[in-house]
């Protein structure tokens, strides 16, 4: 596999514990060329989210240009998840300081300018809410026929954690979410479906702290974070790590099985605002280009997660 | 079993194929005490269903009394679902003229009526949309208090057959069911989750074929013309049969599996207007008094059918 | 004018000090025929607010019979105007105990039989939220035709008082308040526009007081408290005395200037629900039946209160 | 008060007959310095309201630079108005060819730039819907402090065209609308309660025509067109010009009479989306940015335009 040459990707993240997590499966895995970091406002401000980018890519040797985007949601209030990732949105691990400094430029500037340098290549990766994404799509409308696809860690079928029908990322900023979901591009979504079984269950911190190495030090320390929050506030016995099961999709086709139906996101409901709509009543049309994950390889998943941190410290991509 | 005192309900319902089977389920069954039926504009229009109330009950010898209820949704426009039920409602047998006259009372009197002779002792079992019952629990709000329970085939968890997350019944009048999942009475959803397992297969027609009377043949009939519908608008091997489900549950409550949680429907939604939101996230509360069906003995509900059906020209309920 | 039959009609009200001065009104007026007080929660509870019309009803004599109809709105929680009408919903003059028993029926009952006796004939005026008008017509659809006309104290074209763009009934119910202004009779709104020219100045306080009757002196104590709360809430120098013009409308046509245009309301807005969209763009097709007041008659209708108020305790109607 | 330095302005505009006044007005007045044109899809495609762009910069000698815009509102589907404007969106006069080319930035990065260079200084006017807008200040939050102000045609108090609340360019593009008049920054809406008053009466375009220079004859020709489709789709003897009010306002600002009142958009509304909410029912807070317009002096309105116009030709700002 690793003789294929790595895919492109932008990750467009607000870290948060799943996020660093996601961050570091794209740089460790042999099988991505992560172009870009872009940030935006969603676990925590975008303030902290931008910093706690710059911290893991210092505890992680990442040299990937990281750029701030989105302070806000499109339209609604801003909201953060201080009660799953704490004050600073990535509460556990010590955070050291930035060993490089930000992009100048804004992340929607960063994602048009990356997709045009390589049309039709780069695959964008979305882990937080989807504010940066429709900023650049509405700007640059060519992006819906220039990006090779869009990964999108969020939404649901049916089940929800912010709200009963909603999942967090969609629901921050819905009016985004349906921009996204509804551009033309190809958009997979890999939701609580799947995420919700991809937990950090003893078994597998254990397999990354016998790694042994700084970065998988600080990914335990922050799934111990994570694990008591998702305790407490969901009543998980071992937390869910959302974010990567995106970037491994990536990485390895086969770890979700995923139906292509069409996807829209609610935006005016009382109970279902931010809801990812899937409509699974009849085969979705040939043309059809949103997939909704329904099943994940969760050993498989764990095992590209474990690989790639094996590998942070060795040479990279070469 | 039989040797208990039957359970008076009042059916409240569209018919409808399914809710034909499900006059002639509660008709039959030695376990229903059948007080009176009540119908609503749903599957088609009002004048329709009751006319077809009044063609079952001849068909079926059913004496108990038929008054029709509300000619149209609390607030939305009506909406008929002619491309599953057909021009008449009941497309398919041939629906002999009424054998009785209508009660001269509203549906909506009837329910309140009823209820207050018997307090605590009545289950309501709706089959259609939700607008007598809405209509009577505002008008008399005590009926939260005094109505033993209500059953409601309608809605469901996460999926939909008339939006991709909205079934027919509460779709049509999604206020009034609003009203209904939030009265605080006792509400069981026996939505698609269960209903699409409720399959007329052709094993299951040849049961009730077999039993050889009119009714059965009636039903045989309808059934016919329902697989065909089922097939051809949403592609369905064998139609489900919703309706008879909720009178089921009356009869033996080991008949569904049912959790405990939280339900309220969508009404703003642009997308998931009608959807029934259950609130799965945490354990409900111990109070809350809303429950959706998330599983059928499908082998025991037919059983049932049959047995009813088997029933239908003996003496009733001595 | 005294020689023409009193025009027969139903007050649906939920005193509240202004729905006082209109019940005064509507008994005082030669040419009104009180058939019946029915009364809706809005200003306060139903249980006050149906005290408070049997207070009003002891202080002025009136013996038309009283029928308590909904406790609630149709799907919102109840909202009252407490801020506005005190703690009993009519704070200020003292409320002596009923002299007449309720009507033992619901308001629903009473008008759709109220107007089934006399068909083509039965105004409704209604001066609170439009609950018990939406569930009468609901469930008796016929009243669409059969009820001679609706006069609405409630909503406005373009202003709002309890938001910015809605007025205190409409808001409080306005799934009720589409269906009364989508039913199909003839609707007259008296909103805002007209209903805040309608002030109690001291002058108009001091022509009451001089009558020098029991009922004109409570309507002195109740305007007093009315001006307080206005003042003291909305800024007003003298209160706006809106549900009587209503009641006035129908004594006397000249009253207001009415445009005839289609009236709907918005029940889904973020910021709009409940308000009252008059759309004034085009002439109204010939046949539309909505009708909203832009001007009204100030010294007319101040002249017609004092007129009702000073034959209250003559003899009525002869 | 041509002594005074001209005020920096960009307008964003969607060429439209009245924008295309409102360019030329714009670049007439010695009192404006007109830093950027940029276009937004709204009474036309983009590709047709920038060429009208360019063709109006052709026939008034405007030498600024053009930067097209956004191709389409943030969340809704497009809609233009060619019922009042045209095929071209600018039907009537001849459209010569563009005499410069387009800038190559985008309309975003024209008006993130331009306020940039000059912090403080710049009023944007906005004329078409509100995209560009919207996706520049969530980009780049800043502008939010750095914009002088900006002053929108658009919206209504209580009126509407497109629909009977709500006026075009807020409707098209609500989410926009939305995030423009909540921004922070000091808005002030020239609504349809002043731009209907704003009408080309036969005498002034008699005014115009007597200018006698190609561009006063393309106005008279674009005026032509509008009156026609004004009278025949709403009815107006003559028809309102409404964008170059907004113009007019940053030269004069004795022009409109103003209201400082809360302003905020309504995008939820089954009615009333689109519809600018104004709340008028207290003063507002003192900090309050946004303000209404509720008076025009219509005479110095058109000398405005008309002086203008007599300009084009002559030396600029010198």
């Amino acid at each position: 596999m690793t003789d294929l040459p790595p895919i492109p990707i932008i990750l467009d993240c607000d870290p948060g514990h799943d996020d660093a997590v996601a961050m570091l499966l794209a740089w460790g895995s042999p099988r991505i060329d992560l172009l870009a970091i872009t940030t935006v406002g969603g676990n925590q401000t975008l303030a902290k989210v931008t910093r706690n980018a710059q911290s893991v890519a210092a505890v992680g040797g990442i040299t990937t240009p990281i750029a701030a985007g989105a302070v806000r949601p499109l339209v609604r209030p801003v909201v953060v998840a201080d009660g799953v990732h704490g004050e600073t949105g990535l509460d556990g691990p010590a955070l050291p300081p930035p060993s490089q400094p930000l992009d100048a430029r804004h992340a929607v500037d960063v994602i048009i300018q990356t997709v045009a340098a390589r049309p039709g290549e780069v695959t964008i990766v979305a882990t937080g809410p989807l504010t940066n994404l429709a900023l650049a799509v509405r700007q640059a409308p060519e992006l819906a026929h220039t990006v090779k696809e869009v990964v999108v860690m969020g939404g649901a079928i049916g089940v929800g954690n912010w709200s009963p029908a909603a999942e967090f990322n969609i629901v921050v900023d819905p009016e985004a979410a349906q921009i996204v979901f509804t551009a033309g591009w190809q958009v997979t979504m890999a939701g609580l479906d799947v995420t919700h079984s991809a937990l950090a269950t003893p078994d597998v911190v254990r397999r990354i702290g016998d790694i042994g190495t700084r970065p998988a030090a600080f990914v335990c320390e922050a799934l111990a974070f994570f694990a008591e929050t998702y305790k407490r506030t969901q009543g998980f016995d071992a937390p869910p790590v959302h974010d990567p099961v995106a970037v491994a999709y990536v990485i390895d086709r086969a770890l979700l099985q995923v139906l292509q139906a069409p996807i829209d996101v609610e935006t005016q409901g009382r109970l279902t605002t931010g809801m990812t709509v899937v409509d699974r009543r009849l085969p979705a049309p040939v043309d059809c280009r949103t997939f909704a994950a329904t099943g994940v390889d969760v050993p498989r998943f764990w095992d590209l997660v474990v690989d790639a941190l094996q590998r942070i410290g060795e040479p990279k991509h070469t």
